[in-house]
């Protein structure tokens, strides 16, 4: 068996109000977390809505990084999704904890993407 | 309780190789999904890799949808990511299925952010 692609959900809970809601940092803390998980970036786009909350999606050779936040909740969902055996996508987690301090994280592992193997080839 | 996201992981077999290496058909199936499950889009982008397989994430007012393919496997892996009460993700599936025509569809659903909400307000 192999997976092709490593997803983990991210729910962030207690996080700093202010980093929520800061577009350019959010955007300088995915890029981070794209070059902290050893992936390549291939474009990001973030986008602040008013009055409040941001979007985000860093989109990498090995797939993408996500993050909607909800300042007025101190909630962020994220999602770390890579392909490829040289990323980790749990890298990103200390990245991640830097700027947004959540007071708790839950993190589910998804096995995307998975097939049998010829043994032989293993 | 109340679920601020809706996330369907979806995971497509059997998809037509063709259609999973079409950037161009990748980047319209996404927008007529986007339509299709009542969201707004703020961007699309897509990106086709060397030999093969395309990446694409439509940057919602709602959330996001994202793309990775591998057509030498016939698979892709799809998130749909909502939030709002007039967004239905599995709306989604009837144009991603006309277009990818995938013989299997493994649908994941995953509430994000479960909030304890005041009685009285609900």
């Amino acid at each position: 068996m192999k997976q092709l692609g490593k997803h983990i959900i991210l729910e962030l809970w207690g996080c700093e109000n202010q980093a929520l809601d800061d577009q350019p940092g959010i955007e300088k803390m995915l890029v981070d977390a794209v070059k902290a998980c050893g992936a390549t970036l291939i474009c990001v786009k973030t986008h602040k809505f008013s009055p409040q909350g941001v979007t985000g999606v860093a989109v990498l050779s090995e797939s993408h990084i996500s993050i909607h936040t909800w300042p007025e909740l101190g909630y962020a969902a994220m999602d770390v999704f890579t392909c490829g055996e040289h990323v980790a996508p749990h890298d990103t987690i200390p990245e991640i904890q830097k700027f947004l301090k959540p007071e708790k994280i839950d993190v589910m592992d998804i096995k995307r993407g998975i097939i049998e193997v010829d043994e032989v080839k293993e």
